[in-house]
């Protein structure tokens, strides 16, 4: 089923018409809703949706607006980061400019409204409302990620509030909205948004352990690159509370070094890592949100057989090791 | 009445709650809304409903989503434009920085959208449908605008079919929900749309002369400030289109110029519009969309009193010495 589920969105996404003229404003939204990636957003309002219906191939256009306005996120947030790759190729700012990479983004998020226009007249002052709250948690969530570049110390629970705010929310929302469509009673929308923040917040963890301790083969991305960038991953944020003595000394020396061997850097921050046990630490809190997100699950009244399909997708993705 | 209409709008967007934390995101919005302006398209929107209703007050929320917007666009187009002021003060990318102006204007548009939910459950469909349209409108229209910046030559139909994408469809939306809010026959709201885009292209034709041949007592900005920039105005896109021989060579002479005072540059440049005539060119194509605007108004189907105060802010802002 999830391979059918993909296959629909991925033949409907390339159908998409966002517009023509003038070229430099849709070839960048072409690009990148052409970079591919797992599709996960529409797959969660799908699978969402399934758990109330069969009906699940009437939603895809409200689905893929999450899938739009996520990728709208990741052009705006492509130039504000620098970055220089998104799924490997040029991000939008560095193949056009940034006016570009500004102006796309803005009418892709219009793009994303228009889309989530076929909820249809009944469902849309509710959906548009959660949309409405979704987006603007995101953008803050993105301000408060930048904030936390220029402080020195972020606490545990002011991260896990942030990487809910950029990134859990919209999972949550793409859930929920399935069952929106579907016409769910509150309580079991309630629910899954619930399981959608949760899991979320597990797969952001999941993200920072694996930079640091994925396999390079698997991982798709250069192994530590959030240690050589000083990103103030979980991982990093927690060291720096229970470092002390010598090991803070050895911290800070690899955070402030500006001319280092990478490869070194990586070595010595993952070793500090390992002696702090903060990798321990996070598989732990990364477990919880997990647990949490699958008893949501759980909670949600519709017969087992419903569930099985998101189920599976879920326990997947925990089990990913890319 | 349409003082009225000017304080209720000011008093309500003073009340609005953007959002409160992170400052970095929500100061920018109520810093922008704050530099004030003439509210032209709430007004229209409140006075286009009062053609069909004595209600108008209860259309306040989705009119200011127009001018938040508005407001939106003015903050992303700063910065692609690299403008120092707004309206006498600091834009928002200079005051804070580029990243907060993309991110604030991004949290702006969804603003926008959640005022607009204000219009209700029925009317949503067809007014986030064309608010949608409006929207995307305006984008291509700064996006043609940035490309007119790299073209040796545009046409005057180009120009016009520009101006209109990117200033005049709003003021055309403006007025369109006034009618669609107090629920007016499509033939109307079309009219309507139809009169707000023949008015706003006027109005950019007037802003394109003012600059030119306004009084500097009068006019809030620099007069000449297009010539100064090479601006690719109408008055400047006639003149290389009428321009021959020696006059010809003037003109691009003045338009390769690097080292030139700025006095000087000016008063040669309108030395050549005026030996060209496009000032009178411009103010007959002018006029002609003005009597367009007030030909549609003319045909809307309901008693001229009704009609009163929206012909008279249009006519006051048609006379307009700034």
């Amino acid at each position: 089923m999830i391979q059918t589920i993909v296959e629909t969105l991925n033949q409907e996404i390339s159908l998409l018409q966002y517009g023509q003229h003038p070229p430099e404003l849709y070839e960048p939204i072409r690009y990148i809703m052409s970079l591919g990636g797992k599709r996960l957003r529409p797959v969660l309002t799908l699978l969402g949706s399934y758990l109330f219906t069969d009906q699940w191939q009437s939603f895809t256009q409200p689905a893929i607006a999450v899938e739009v306005f996520h990728n709208f996120t990741l052009m705006h947030d492509d130039i504000m980061d620098q970055a220089p790759l998104r799924r490997g190729k040029p991000t939008v700012h560095q193949k056009w400019n940034a006016n570009v990479a500004i102006l796309s983004g803005d009418v892709m998020m219009v793009c994303a409204y228009d889309l989530m226009l076929e909820a249809g007249k009944d469902k849309l002052p509710v959906v548009m409302k959660k949309f409405n709250r979704c987006a603007a948690d995101v953008c803050e969530g993105q301000q408060l990620d930048m904030n936390f570049e220029q402080l020195a110390t972020v606490s545990e629970e002011a991260y896990i509030h942030m990487i809910q705010l950029k990134t859990a929310v919209l999972l949550g929302f793409s859930l929920e909205l399935g069952s929106l469509l579907a016409d769910a009673p509150a309580r079991q929308s309630d629910l899954l948004y619930r399981m959608g923040v949760a899991i979320g917040t597990g797969f952001q963890l999941k993200d920072d352990l694996l930079d640091v301790f994925g396999e390079q083969a698997k991982f798709g991305k250069q192994v530590g690159g959030d240690i050589i960038a000083n990103k103030k991953t979980f991982l990093l944020i927690k060291a720096l509370e229970l470092a002390t003595g010598p090991v803070a000394d050895r911290l800070q020396h690899w955070l402030t070094s500006r001319n280092f061997d990478a490869p070194e850097k990586v070595a010595a921050v993952t070793e500090i890592y390992q002696y702090l046990q903060v990798k321990q630490i996070a598989e732990a809190r990364m477990n919880e949100f997990f647990k949490e997100g699958l008893q949501c699950l759980q909670e949600v009244d519709v017969p087992n057989a419903r569930k099985q399909p998101l189920k599976e997708f879920i326990e997947n993705l925990i089990e990913r090791e890319s």
